[in-house]
C-alpha cells in the first residue's frame, strides 16, 4: 500500500462547529453514510477514511449562505481553511476518481453554508500517469522564434460569422503587422458556413506567406472543440495542414476529454476557460481557480486562459493576478503552462500589467483592441507591441506614444484603464 | 441555410434594462465584442447573432446579487425569464460547441446579477448526430425481467475498503433478497484495494449463482468512471464478464466523453450526478437540472440521478420532483431515461413518493436504509418492497407492517418522514 495522498483545502463555511463540519466532509468522500452499515469496521475506517488535516479559522467573510443549509436557532457561522487528505489508494491517480474524491457530493451537503475547493496538492502518481503540457513557455516560445519578451496575439473578430475569404484577409493583415498569436473564437467550431478544413487551409497558406515575405510565421490557435472522435481528426487536419495550435476549451470537454487528447495531440493546447465562471464566480461554492487550473495543466494545457487586467468580466485585478500566479507556479516538478491575458485588453494596460506581474511569459491576448484601432487591426498590432515594448522598458506610455502614432490613436480611443481615460468597456 | 435553432431560457437578474441585459447576453454569445471591429456589418450580424425572442419580468427572487455586477446608483434589481434563440448553424448539432454558445463566457458577466441556463429545446439535427439512451425504461425493465412496478435498488456500503471477498458476501446477500439492482458507489472506482477485474469476477459469480437458484438476475452497476480509454476498457471488461450495467459519473468525465462512450457501449449506462451541486445549488448561477440532465440524456444515460424525496441533501422535496418529471419528460421524440431516487431513502418515504410521482418507472435506492436495516440488507430489502408494495396498493404502511416484520424493524429505526417519527439522518 502506498502512502501517496492528495490533500484538498476548502472554504469551509457552517453553523455546525467547524470541527464536525470538516469531519463531514471527510466521512461523505470516503467511508461515511447516514446510518452505521454492516462491515463497517474500525480497521476499514482507518485505512480508508479520509483525515481532516487542519481546520484554520478564518475572520467572517460575508458570503451569503447556500441555499438549503442546516442551521440551528443562535448558532453563529463560522469560516474555516481546512485541510484534508485523501489516501489515493481509494481510488489511483485518475483525473475523474479525484473529482469523486475531492468534489464529488460535497456541494450538495446541507452542513455547509458554503464550501469552495480552493487548492489540491497532488501526488507524484498523478505525473507518472499525466504528461502534462507538452510545450508549456518555452515550447511555444521555440515555435514563435521569440525567445523573450511579451508574446502578443489577437482573436479573429468578428467572432462567427466571417467567410474563409474574409478570415483570409484578416490573417493576412495580422501576419503581415507581426503579430505572434491569432486565435479562433470559442464561438468558433466547425460550422456548416466555415468548416474548419476550409479556414486551415485559407490560414496556413497566408501564414506561410507571410513567413516567406517576413521571415516569421505566427501561430494559429484552430478552435478544435468538438465531440471527442471529432476534436481529434480536428487535430490531425490541423497538423496535417502545417498548423502549429489547436485550441481546446477545456470544462466544454471536460478534463479527461483533455487528457485523451492529450495523448494523440502533436501540437501546443491553447485552453480556453469558458464556462469556467459556473464554477468560480460565487466564492463560497465551486472550484477555485488555482485547483481548476491545476488540473487543467495536467491533463496537458500548453496555455491557459486567465483574463487579464480590467477584463470586461466579473473579477476583480487581484483575482487576476493570482490566476496568472496559479498558472506560472510550479506544478508536479516541472509542468509549465503560459499564462493568456484577454477580454477588454488595450495597449494602455501593458504598464500596469508589467508592473504588476513582473513577467513577460505571458501571452496577452487583444481582441477588440486590436480589430477595433481606428486605423485598422495592423495599426492595433502596432500599437500594442509599443505598449509593451515602453512598458518593459520604462518608458512612460505617453512619451512613447509621441513617436508611435498607432499607439497615440488606440489611447485616444481606448484610454489607459490605469489614468481614468478609459471607455468603450461594456 | 437550415433554419434549425437552439433555444436557450435562462433566469436573468440584473440592474440593467432588463432588454439591455437581454441584448448583452445574446451579444456576448455570438458576434459581439466590446468595441466595434471591421467586417462585423449588418448583414452578418442578421444571419448569425443571437435573437432575444422574450423577456418575461418575473417577481423579484430575493437572490444575492452575484460578484462583481455593475450597478448604478438607485438602479433597482429586476429579474427576467429570457429566451434566447442560436442558429444551429453557428456552431452545429455539437454537445460542446452548444455549450459554448449557451453557456461560454456569460457567467462572468458583469452586468448580470443573475444567470442560469434554466432549459434548452434542441432541434431535430442533435437527435441525429446523437443517439441517445440504448435502454431507458422499457430496456432496463426487460433486462430486468420487471415489466411494471418500481425497481429497487441499493449501493454496495462502505462506499470504499471493502475486500472482493467481502463484497461477494454482500452481494449474494441482496440477490437472494430479491433486489432488482446493485451498484458500486461513485467514490468506488478502480483502485488497486479492490481491482474493478476482481470486483466484476465475484459479483457476476454471484449473480449467476442467484439466478440459477431464483430465477432472477439482478442488475449491477459498475462504476466504469475513469480516463477515456480505461474507462470503454472497463466497459468491455464488465460486458465480457457478462456483467449488465456500467455507471459513469456525468460530471466527472464531461457530457462529450459520455456520448463518446455512449458510441462504444452495448450496455445500460447508469448516470451518477456527483458534482452537479457546484451547477445547481445557487439559484442566481449556473445551469438547471433540467437543462443539465437533458444533455446527460442526450449523450447517452439510461438512468439518471435525481436525488429522492426528504434525501440527505440540499435539495427539497419540490425541486427532487421537478429533476423527475424533468428526467421523465419526452426529449427529441422519445429518449427515455430512468429516474434514479437516492440519498437517504427508506421504507418510510415510499408512500409519499408514490403520490407525489404517481408512477413506479423509478429505480429508488436504499443504501443505508437497506444496509442499516437492524436485521441486516436481506431484512432491509424485504422491508423496501413491502412498502412499496403498499404504497402502490393504497395500503397503509402502519397495517402493512403489521404482517411484515422487516418493514416494522425499519419503520420503528427509520420512522417514517411524513408523519414526523423519521430520526437518522445526517
Amino acid at each position: 500500500m502506498s502512502a501517496a495522498e492528495v490533500v484538498a483545502t476548502y472554504l469551509v463555511e457552517t453553523y455546525l462547529p467547524l470541527e464536525q463540519a470538516a469531519e463531514a466532509i471527510a466521512g461523505e468522500q470516503s467511508t461515511g453514510t447516514f446510518t452505521a452499515v454492516a462491515r463497517d469496521t474500525p480497521e476499514l475506517r482507518e485505512r480508508f477514511a479520509a483525515r481532516v488535516l487542519s481546520v484554520e479559522e478564518l475572520p467572517p467573510t460575508g458570503n451569503p449562505d447556500l441555499p438549503g443549509t442546516t442551521r440551528s436557532r443562535d448558532a453563529v457561522k463560522r469560516s474555516a481553511r481546512v485541510r484534508i487528505a485523501f489516501g489515493l489508494d481509494n481510488f489511483g491517480p485518475s483525473l475523474p476518481n479525484l473529482l469523486a474524491a475531492v468534489a464529488g457530493n460535497l456541494f450538495e451537503l446541507r452542513q455547509l453554508a458554503g464550501i469552495r475547493l480552493l487548492d489540491l496538492d497532488l501526488p507524484a502518481p498523478f505525473a507518472q500517469r499525466y504528461p502534462g503540457p507538452q510545450y508549456g513557455v518555452r515550447g511555444t516560445r521555440e515555435l514563435l522564434d521569440r525567445p523573450d519578451g511579451v508574446l502578443l496575439g489577437t482573436i479573429v473578430k468578428p467572432s462567427i460569422g466571417l467567410p474563409p475569404e474574409e478570415l483570409r484577409l484578416v490573417v493576412r493583415e495580422l501576419a503581415e503587422a507581426g503579430i505572434d498569436f491569432i486565435k479562433d473564437d470559442e464561438l468558433m467550431g466547425n460550422p456548416p458556413h466555415s468548416p474548419l478544413a476550409d479556414r486551415v487551409a485559407v490560414v496556413t497558406e497566408e501564414l506561410d506567406k507571410a513567413a516567406a515575405r517576413t521571415g516569421r510565421r505566427p501561430m494559429y490557435a484552430f478552435n478544435i472543440t468538438d465531440d471527442l472522435d471529432r476534436m481529434a481528426a480536428n487535430h490531425d487536419l490541423v497538423h496535417a495542414a502545417g498548423g502549429t495550435c489547436v485550441m481546446v476549451c477545456v470544462n466544454l470537454v471536460g478534463f479527461s476529454a483533455l487528457a485523451w487528447l492529450r495523448e494523440r495531440c502533436v501540437l501546443p493546447i491553447h485552453g480556453h476557460r469558458a464556462m469556467t465562471g459556473v464554477y468560480t464566480r460565487v466564492p463560497q461554492l465551486g472550484i477555485d481557480y488555482i485547483a481548476w487550473s491545476k488540473l487543467a495543466r495536467l491533463a496537458g494545457a500548453d496555455h491557459l486562459h486567465t483574463n487579464g487586467l480590467s477584463n470586461k468580466f466579473y473579477e476583480t485585478d487581484e483575482e487576476v493576478l493570482r490566476s496568472i500566479t496559479a498558472v506560472r507556479t510550479p506544478l508536479l516538478g516541472g509542468y509549465e503552462t503560459l499564462p493568456v491575458l484577454s477580454s477588454g485588453q488595450t495597449p494602455g494596460l501593458a504598464p500596469e500589467t508589467y508592473r504588476r506581474t513582473n513577467t513577460t511569459d505571458l501571452l496577452v491576448l487583444a481582441g477588440g483592441g486590436i480589430h477595433g484601432h481606428p486605423s485598422g487591426p495592423s495599426a492595433g498590432v502596432t500599437a500594442m507591441r509599443a505598449a509593451w515594448s515602453a512598458a518593459t522598458s520604462g518608458t512612460d506610455l505617453t512619451t512613447a506614444a509621441n513617436q508611435v502614432p498607432a499607439l497615440q490613436e488606440a489611447l485616444n480611443k481606448f484610454g489607459s484603464p490605469y489614468d481614468g481615460g478609459r471607455d468603450g468597456r461594456g
